[in-house]
């Protein structure tokens, strides 16, 4: 493939359009999956990123991203960010420092303060409604509905892979959570020499077990996308069942660098991915839980 | 062997030593890498790690710890955390949630402080000299002194792999600045069926490989444990020079499920060891830099 993009759940399919469209015309995967998720971000209607994200326990908007480069392995980051526009366009630009590469809290609110980024109010007047109707059912809730992290990956046309990733975490978190979103080798990873990975899910559960370096340790073990994907799933829902008797839900998108890709998942599960050769297009993988 | 602990550092070696102490009577791993820890926090001798630690570009300090467990994979961690006497201990806290168990700044010190965790002022005179001193430098500083993470990992007399994590991260750091020492998979990883690791370095460099959790994967791979140690260093070493034309500091530790150990390394490094068969020492492995 000349170029391609690969993105978590259904609500990344016109931000897939647009990232697709930037690497047609030769634009950097950098440029492609920061505008994809900005999209996302901007959209009131999708609940687990940016504006109109799911609040926390006290019914406040905070941000987790990040974003790598696979040509350097350089990253940038943001954890508990409350406040600002976009997650992702904080964190891709800390990839250029040489140390304070994540950061989090009043920390990287000051960052962006100084660095001219926008401000926002992310709670919407939907996600304020939502608070107040289930904060008094908040002991009861064990499922932690809305961890649905917005991931996108792409290879554009000069070989470079980068990974990109934005939620507002889990609905009803603790002040001060971070999940796997901005970790670097967890929630994503790129190297354009191998491939690219991005996680979504109960970031708890995927902490347990790198999965996004362990899926690119597997392209360069030999494996394909696909393999690689479902192998690193399988491999820690599997353990986890065995440990603790359960596991959590989690989703792996993989993206090689000749543009195949492949998805892990133990939940069902929508995706979207675009190249060169296959029209940007939604797509579903139905798991039962047992 | 029965038991055995590895620790980052000559600073370790007072809580190798009560480490292996509490093994030897059949304490569990988990409790005998948190005393272990403690004990280098609590001393103002040691300039990387709790009390006396280096200050951030404000001359404030902020730690950051993490914990897991190798049976469940659970683990804890706080990042970006001021004014508390152990990091460790609020990490280790932090294992038993089932959301949760990653916090960061004001919310981690105010889950800290409702749980009853000890308040300390961890900026000492000395420290707050040597900010003074040079934070005139700040500008011209690049070699990002004093970023030696003390790190402990524990086999105990049931099986049980433990590894835990504390540091005050990089002096002169950026407020809100998280480094790898908190973040499962990067900065530490156990488990109990294969081994466990923890690195210590310029963290940001740590983080570009998630190195802790490739050395137990190549344990589970086959590797011995100095094998696993060197070949997850080399890797991400010489992958860094290649692409960036240098690599920062970084060194691991890895202990395997039968308790012996290896260590990776890119520059001179001080650990301690200790196992039923064998008394706590400090051993130096001496890296001349190109």
């Amino acid at each position: 493939m000349k170029y391609a993009v690969l993105a978590t759940w259904k609500m990344a399919e016109e931000g897939t359009k647009k990232a697709a469209r930037m690497l047609a015309e030769g634009k950097s995967s950098a440029e492609a999956i920061v505008e994809g998720i900005a999209m996302v971000e901007d959209n009131p209607d999708f609940h687990s990123v940016g504006y109109g994200g799911r609040p926390n326990a006290e019914g406040r908007v905070f941000f987790d991203g990040g974003f790598m480069n696979g040509d350097t392995l350089h990253f940038g980051a943001i954890g508990s960010l409350e406040g600002f526009r976009s997650a992702i366009r904080i964190a891709a630009s800390l990839q250029d420092s040489d140390a304070n590469n994540f950061l989090v809290g009043e920390g990287a609110e000051r960052y962006a303060a100084a660095h001219g980024f926008e401000r926002r109010d992310n709670v919407t007047p939907e996600a304020k409604q939502l608070y107040e109707q289930e904060k008094e059912r908040l002991k009861e809730l064990s499922a932690y509905d809305g961890h649905d992290t917005v991931c996108f990956l792409a290879l554009d046309q000069n070989g470079t892979l980068c990974a990109a990733t934005s939620t507002s975490g889990l609905f009803m978190k603790q002040p001060g959570r971070v999940g796997d979103t901005p970790l670097p080798g967890v929630g994503y990873y790129a190297d354009s020499e191998t491939g690219a990975a991005a996680a979504t899910g109960m970031g708890e559960e995927i902490m347990k077990g790198a999965l996004s370096y362990a899926a690119v340790r597997f392209l360069k073990d030999g494996l394909s996308a696909q393999e690689a994907a479902e192998k690193a799933v399988s491999e820690l829902n599997d353990t986890l069942i065995r440990r603790n008797g359960y596991a959590n839900p989690m989703s792996l998108i993989v993206l090689s660098r000749d543009g195949t890709y492949g998805i892990g998942t133990n939940i069902t599960f929508t995706y979207c991915y675009a190249s060169d050769r296959e029209a940007a297009a939604v797509h579903e993988i139905v798991v039962e839980r047992k």
